[in-house]
């Protein structure tokens, strides 16, 4: 049996083994005499092995876990792989008008509390949260080399922040702004021995601190790296370098992270920032920084220790890399990490076990690479099948080149061996892509997803406007396949594959849950319970509205207040079935929340439009939904 | 030749015919045999016609467009039929962070220019615009009875507002918010000869004005039926009725529009909201209404003529139906529409043709309806296939009953006939559902989507909150056949399937397009081309930053202001080439925005933040897309 039936034995569906056992043999040949593309259609037992579609019939459930980040839409969401079904958005970044993601006083908590004093008071007068942000890499916690379920991580470009989302309720948590960058960029989280670390690079050069001390002398603009406590949402430490950072990855060994940088001439022009031949990759030493902090070789800046890594530091090397190397992917095997060249068309492979010689000075920072393979044009980034193969996109050829890791260092050591082993096209100019399971040692060689930049004819015109174009390949057998298009608002910037084993989410809230931390507490200094509870407590021009939900009533059909009272909504849904999520949508004040079952949700209002408002449940709960509402009277000042 | 071999030839790509002709027959038998749902599977040639999924592989178009509301989401969705993909979000009433929407000049003023005065007053310390909606009926306008491409319309039941998006852009270019009345629901355009209007219901009753002197005296609150000129986008005419307008259709005559009452009682709590055993359909007189607004015979309020619609009125009738009715759907016939009970087992089926008699006394209400078909339970919305069959959704059954329109007549004048065809499961409690084409005459009887409130168990849990579930059946034959689920974000909650041919989108924006008229206004007034303007106008402190992008260069690398000026920039793309979009993101000064090929997009803000500020190209656009940037220098105060 070759690997292909191994595979398809593991995820394909009882159904499409009755289906093969029919033996229709031969239908792919039938196509392909006609000229036909034969991908797409399921042709059980055949040449190609499964489509994603297909396999995922109605009724029947994905193997695994996508996690999608949206780019410049600002939030994370979950597909169903192989499916590539979209199941759920998580706001994070962005306003949502369905949930009150930006509205609610428990999201309202989780976008202030990270971020730092003076822009707090930048957006004091202009909402007090960010309404946009540009997410790009999402990763979840490592434990021991692998995805262990609790957090996913994600960066925001646009405003300088990372965010971590829960894993059991699928909600965002934590969002903490990094202080003296600007514009988070590449973010990886630690593999070994936990997550612990999260690595982020600060993208753009600018000055510290940035208060306008400084402004169009861009030698005395930096760039740092951030460790973040994941556990803590706090910045553990920072690096200054020297260069524009990209990209970044840990090693499967706990002891070194990597960064790319793409603009070592840290010009401001385009001109500038292309004009050397070589820029580089940093690597940090983990263990020297955390004792560079704990023996005090670092300054105090933003309140937070930062050592120094620019060029000659014992914390970091730098290793020449052709012209603004992009990707930055540690294999599954933990010995080695690929550079993709972007501007040049190669990649660079990094031995991990060199670094110690490395920062040892026994060696040159060029003896660390191992390999470095012509792949193609514009090679962006790469992932991995886990047994020794790797997948790259092309920007500029728009196509997935499949090599091989061990004939690519021999290659490099003069045997006269190819490492590449296939190319396919894609639709069109990939930017990055991933392999089920494909950053952690249990990288399963099933699916590769390609994230392409542009659809153009892919899909019928929809305006100026073109969606981006998510491939599905089946990677299970020698020649990739691309078995299913996949159209997504911007922008899938970047995803993982999680195996669905890993991934435990709870059925409904739990009641204790720290999200309605503050509610409970408020609660109880007022009396009143938040099960069962139903009470309005007037407290001078505060007033406090509490209710509860069962399908299909609030539990409250009127309450009255002033023109001018500060009211905050308290709703409990005391449904305990699994998807019956009611919501408060107040008509006319702009107020929507979203109460899934068991939660407590509140939003805090000034009441200063008189007359009556309904307020009404927004998530389809019952045949009665539409008279589950009630009124606020607004008593004219 | 059957009815179902035609629709295949016509709907299947060369490919599935090609496959066909291989001779599989007899594999779906294989699969029943083991006790296996075969649905989902590509069999070609074989028993079921075609699933979505499998029909359109990899490059293969959709045959038809799926315009689809996104409930309390607030923005409109594209997705391809059969394919189910989505292809787009048009922000609508939501903020988009990836767009701008909310955030640039122009698309504020899109969201505030038909704000009524008391609202923009009340937003004026709250960002200025709403930025949540609950958008539920998505619909085109009509010419002659069938779709015409040109606009969409959408309702917001949060805000009272109404929606039009152009088809050429698929941009959103007119919202308004109806006076006199709260949180617009039911909303459809006229039909014949054209749209024309569009009708939209205020859902709850409020007093005229809300303005607090009528607080707790329901008896006092009232409801209004709005007709608004689809063209100008402004409000026609409004009727006062009695009860809750809940969902409306038109005619195919031009005569008549249809809006079902859910609370005749005119209660405010859940009791009395059900307490009667029978409510009603209003029929609204369209020519009579025109003449009363053109004789005097009405009041202005809030600006607007009204009409008194209430029981009595020579304007409208009331038709008794049993408690609650919900949907309103008018067959492709032309002769009947089809009312939901809800609360009831049955539907009710309103002849037009009866309606003159009705309206000149000649006839009772009741003898209007011509058929009540027991369906099952919970039936809430009925689609139609254009041989005088029709699809009605059962919430409670969780179950798609078809059923045919001449054998509900003959049952109901005494025939022995079972007018019931066909059941089929779907998962779970559907809402709305729709037929290809068939709210138009021209309805073809190929697809069905139903939108089910629920999924349940359908998809791997992704935590408390679970996606709907969007089923598409094929209804080529005599048996409906579930061969999609779809999970979707909140909510689909209506939705319209449109022939690809009849919608015609721009592949790239056309330079003196409207939506960006202010812009060349004011780039007029300042002396500035703004297809090569690269230039940085001082007036006051107000400060006018114009330049241009070719991917991936913006004109201008930087650009220096002074704390707190008012900058505008303004930035036109003038890359011709299709899905060659560029974005601009203003780093930690939350700004972000969409320029579209051949667009000019603006925004305005306070320059309040000192110091470096990067912007960048967030719409991935180039091999050098990242060192698409530059800087923002704010010289401190």
């Amino acid at each position: 049996m070759t690997k292909r039936e191994e595979n398809k034995d593991e995820g394909l569906s009882r159904r499409a083994l009755l289906t093969r056992s029919a033996g229709v043999a031969g239908l792919a040949g039938v196509g392909a005499a006609g000229g036909m593309a034969i991908t797409g259609v399921t042709m059980p037992g055949e040449a190609h092995a499964a489509t994603g579609d297909s396999v995922v019939g109605p009724g029947e459930l994905d193997e695994y876990y996508g996690f999608w980040s949206s780019g410049q839409a600002g939030e994370v969401r979950i597909l169903g792989v192989p499916s590539m079904r979209e199941l759920m958005r998580i706001p994070v970044f962005n306003r949502c008008s369905a949930t009150g993601w930006g509205q609610t006083n428990e999201s309202r908590k989780i976008l202030t509390e990270g971020l730092l004093p003076e822009t707090r008071e930048y957006l004091k007068d202009k909402g007090g949260v960010w309404t946009n942000g540009d997410a790009h890499h999402p990763h979840m916690s490592f434990t021991d080399g692998t995805y262990d379920g609790r957090y996913l991580f994600i960066n925001d470009k646009a405003n300088t922040r990372v965010a971590r989302i829960r894993c059991d309720v699928m909600k965002c948590d934590k969002i903490i702004e990094v202080p003296n960058t600007a514009d988070i960029h590449g973010m990886r989280p630690q593999k070994f021995p936990r997550t612990g670390y999260v690595f982020a690079n600060g993208e753009h050069r600018v000055p510290i601190p940035n208060d306008g001390s400084i402004l169009d002398e861009p030698e005395k603009y930096e760039a740092i790296f951030t460790a973040i406590d994941g556990d803590a949402m706090e910045v553990a430490w920072q690096v200054m370098v020297d260069g524009n950072l990209d990209n970044c990855d840990a090693d499967y060994q706990g002891l070194y992270a990597f960064s790319t940088c793409y603009n070592s001439e840290e010009g401001v022009t385009l001109a500038e920032m292309t004009a050397n031949e070589q820029d580089w990759v940093v690597v940090f030493d983990i263990k020297a920084i955390e004792a560079a902090v704990a023996s005090g070789d670092f300054q105090t800046i933003g309140g937070v220790p930062v050592v120094d890594g620019h060029h000659g530091s014992k914390y970091t090397r730098y290793i020449p890399i052709s012209t603004s190397p992009h990707g930055c992917n540690t294999a599954p095997d933990g010995n080695y990490v690929v550079i993709a060249g972007k501007l040049s068309p190669t990649v660079s492979v990094i031995d991990v076990r060199k670094l110690p010689d490395l920062f040892s000075d026994n060696i040159q920072p060029r003896d660390v690479i191992v390999a470095e393979p012509q792949l193609g044009l514009g090679p962006l980034h790469t992932a991995f099948d886990g047994e020794g193969n790797c997948f790259t996109t092309l920007f500029l050829d728009s196509q997935v080149v499949k090599w091989n890791l061990e004939k690519a260092v021999a290659s490099f050591q003069g045997e006269d061996v190819d490492p590449i082993l296939d190319k396919v096209d894609v639709h069109y100019q990939p930017g990055h892509n991933h392999t089920s399971m494909g950053e952690t040692k249990e990288a399963d060689g099933k699916w590769l997803v390609s994230l392409n930049k542009f659809s153009k004819d892919r899909f019928i015109n929809v305006g100026p406007l073109k969606p981006e174009n998510e491939q599905l390949i089946d990677i299970t057998s020698d020649n990739m396949e691309v078995v299913h298009d996949g159209p997504t608002f911007a922008e899938p910037h970047d995803c993982i594959i999680v195996r669905g084993d890993i991934v435990n989410p709870a059925k409904t809230w739990t009641r204790g849950d720290p999200w309605f931390a503050d509610a409970e507490a408020q609660a109880e200094a007022d009396g009143v319970a938040l099960i069962g509870g139903n009470e309005v407590i007037r407290d001078g021009n505060k007033v406090r509205v509490y209710m509860w939900s069962v399908a299909p009533n609030f539990s409250m059909s009127k309450f009255t207040v002033n023109q001018g009272d500060e009211v905050t909504l308290y709703v409990t849904n005391m449904d305990i079935v699994d998807d019956l999520t009611h919501g408060l949508t107040l008509g006319n004040y702009g107020i929507a929340m979203e109460v899934g079952p068991q939660q407590t949700s509140s939003v805090t209002f000034k009441a200063d439009r008189p007359g009556v408002h309904w307020y009404y449940c927004q998530w389809f709960c019952h045949a009665l939904h539409m008279e589950m509402r009630g009124r606020m009277l607004v008593e004219p000042a």
